[in-house]
């Protein structure tokens, strides 16, 4: 034996695992008290606060050398770090667009994290309960059962896996292995300028060049112009540009738009095209009795991109993409070296190999949290929370243009509702200016927490309700305060009229 | 107001919180209980187990429409799900390449998960915490302290970054717009054929094409050779291609290699190549002090690959990308849209927006459970840890070099351990079925679960001790149950001689 093993003996009792279980056991039962507590007291807090210096000084100290256990530990996280979430937790927070999370989610995170598996592969349980949350969300949007699905880490990825196999199975020369560079003609897709920029970030990460992506322009209503389109497509084809894929928004970011999804699969098929859909907001909308019509088509697409923590309130990170042709997933991905070769039977088994399908390796259990939540509400349940958020956002828009001084900016369609303080006699600079700083004075009041986009060059407060703690009275006091602050700001001289 | 909106009084008092908060509450401490005992009982079962029909049935079942509630969800988790972990928790466990997560990391999940932030930007504390934790890792490996990083889902997602930002910083051309059919020369790189299949992945997807993906043959410690490395750039050059980014391993999947990365390093700066480095398994052996000059080097790199699930022992998913240079990483993957922007004040406010980093835009709180291991054990422990492992590993190849029937197939540099059950007059394809045979048995049995691969065309049981609860006891019991099923076997019909 060599040097090194002379002290195996003193070194051996060393673990991760507690010292002092019961110490440690106590410790959790009062970190479950301390977040039901903080749970139910979210409506008494502001939806945010600024992080007092002192929290973030001690968030730049270096590297812990030397322990200070699990209880100090936790210490300094309720006194620097709990007190300063998001805010995405609280019923009067419609930023950008996120789900709540749950409480059960949250639990169904600690169960998982605790079997710790990966889901790689190889014949273990976990594969099969996310191969089990696949099938049903396959079921959800009506795509063919025997269709292919990874989840992923949210709407990005999502998107990212379904351009990656776009873009594999439509270029007609094998990429995998020549590279983009090795295209015979420039391949072109195709998207409406109201598409999320996740898109473009995929198209130029996977090579094609954000100059092969066509953003087509939109009508009224922010859904993709057709019949531009359609122009494009030919233009492109007539300049030697070689077409292959369409990509669809069943819900933008901006407004909530939903491409016309029928003409677009039809379009797809006629010109022999891939039909991405971008599903991460309205995808879901395939549960909610009262709107679901909205999303028809959406089970023609050839990749879908959905995301469970948005309106599925899964805590982050939890996305998914769907795959009509299994092999064209698995063309894409499969690569299966010696030391990830599969077995016959043990461990090493089964049929559920994931690494397959995607871009990740080494997979946690997300899988869980859906299925549990799917378990404990049913998703019927999650159906008639949709429709109701979609109410709330209608009775928004409503108060809105009943409102004087609030003016709507864009259709409400499903959940996302844009408007501003609009008294009158200002510009539209003035005005942006304005609404810029009256969003920013409504954050900072911890009152509300909308947040913010620009539609026209015309800067809008955003609010995306895909919220269950949301109540009517809580919409009630962001159009009041709205007003109350916009008359406050108009009436100072910060403002340039 | 429209007809939608006369049933929101009976739809309004919907959510997912729960109905019965101290019923909840009561199951979440039961929860804790289990999941407690079923951590400190983890020894007494088998390392892995079949999954019985029935259990796997229950997976099999449709969209669950209705509520069964959470009792009854975690009573199924309970029976059909927590029994059938995939084993990386056992102190048996050497399979490919994992960590064993902690309880501690564990809550924390739980704790990320309760406060549900998005991590893609914004003012608010979790963004800070990931920067801590980047800037840990950052001193952890000795890079500069003004690089840039961002913590990922794991390896695979590591080394894509890495690559990534390597091809749009060497390119010479806008490779973001124009993409790679626009490259003026055949952009190539460099790694050996002991590179993990990751890095073939992100070549693949970043439409570089595996053509373009040189693997330099290993030396008999299965490190790169570096002259043929260099007469493989020269030769590529004279032909017209354009080298742009050597590859280094510290520590390779199938032996642990660790490359000369003092010698990549300076054939790199001297070739104006991009040097990226995969540290997936070996990175974190820069807090072992026994052993952390073995990757000397690694802080030279221009980008690394680390994995936190792996060597941290961080549940899954946690990984990390180190850039040096913060400017080349941002050019990458920084887009700003209107609903994006970033405000000066207010939540929107704030310098960290880890969406301009990379693929993800919505991003979950794991660097919460990193800080808080980190934190309770200190990065002191971890280190000898590590160096425990190592000490490990070589008692295991010692006992296999002490043992006639046992044949070791690679060095034995960190953790890895190769070899084979080796009785002598069995040519090497009857050596290869037997082993095959031998490690199924060994996994079916509950005893032990390392893993295998294949060099020389010699089929290895692979051990990857990466497992604070192994006991040398547990190796010792290894290399018994080894001979005696090998033995077993080899007295056996079963296998042509």
């Amino acid at each position: 034996m060599g040097d090194g093993l002379d002290d195996l003996n003193i070194s051996i009792s060393e673990t991760l695992d507690p010292q002092d279980w019961q110490a440690h056991r106590k410790l959790a039962h009062q970190m479950v008290d301390d977040m039901f507590d903080y749970i139910q007291s979210v409506r008494q807090r502001e939806v945010w606060k600024p992080i007092p210096d002192e929290s973030l000084i001690n968030l730049t100290q270096p590297l812990p050398e030397e322990p200070i256990g699990a209880d100090v530990a936790y210490q300094e996280f309720k006194e620097n770090i709990l007190p300063y979430p998001m805010g995405n937790i609280h019923p009067r927070f419609w930023g950008w667009y996120m789900g709540n999370g749950t409480i059960t989610g949250a639990l169904a995170d600690f169960l998982a994290s605790i079997m710790n598996p990966n889901l790689g592969g190889g014949n273990h349980i976990a594969n099969y309960v996310e191969r089990q949350v696949i099938n049903w969300l396959i079921q959800m949007v009506g795509f063919p059962t025997n269709a292919s699905g990874l989840l992923v880490s949210g709407g990005s990825m999502a998107n990212f896996v379904g351009i990656a196999v776009a873009r594999n199975a439509k270029a007609g020369f094998d990429v995998r292995s020549q590279g983009m560079q090795a295209s015979p003609a420039h391949l072109t897709l195709y998207g409406s300028t109201e598409t999320h920029s996740c898109l473009q970030k995929a198209v130029e990460l996977l090579g094609l060049g954000n100059q092969s992506y066509r953003r087509i322009p939109v009508n009224k209503d922010y859904q993709i112009d057709i019949q531009i389109l359609k122009d494009t497509i030919r233009a492109d084809r007539e300049a030697g540009f070689t077409p292959f894929c369409i990509i669809g928004n069943a819900g933008t970011v901006n407004t909530g738009a939903i491409d016309d999804l029928p003409a677009l699969a039809e379009l797809s098929k006629g010109e022999d095209l891939w039909f991405h859909v971008d599903g991460a907001i309205g995808a879901l909308v395939a549960l909610a009795p009262k709107n679901r019509s909205l999303i028809s088509g959406i089970q023609f697409s050839d990749s879908l991109a959905m995301d469970l923590h948005k309106w599925l309130h899964v805590p982050f990170e939890a996305g998914a993409a769907l795959i009509r042709s299994e092999l064209d997933h698995r063309n894409t991905f499969s690569l299966t070296p010696a030391y990830l070769a599969h077995s016959e039977r043990g461990l090493a088994g089964g049929s559920l190999w994931f690494s397959d399908y995607g871009l990740q390796l080494s997979r946690g259990f997300r899988a869980l949290k859906v299925w549990f939540m799917l378990k404990e509400h049913g998703s019927v349940k999650f159906g008639r929370l949709i429709d109701q958020n979609i109410n709330q956002a209608n009775y928004l828009a409503d108060r809105i243009q009943q409102t004087p001084k609030l003016e709507l900016l864009a259709p409400v369609v499903l959940n996302i509702v844009c408007f501003r303080y609009n008294p009158g006699g200002l510009s539209d600079s003035s005005l942006n200016d304005l609404n810029q700083e009256l969003l920013t004075r409504l954050h900072e009041s911890g009152l509300a927490a909308p947040s913010y986009t620009t539609l026209n060059n015309q800067y809008c407060i955003r609010a995306a309700i895909a919220n269950y703690r949301t109540l009517i009275s809580d919409l009630d006091l962001l159009i009041r305060e709205v007003v109350r602050t916009g008359d406050e700001l108009n009436a100072s001289q910060l403002i340039k009229k």
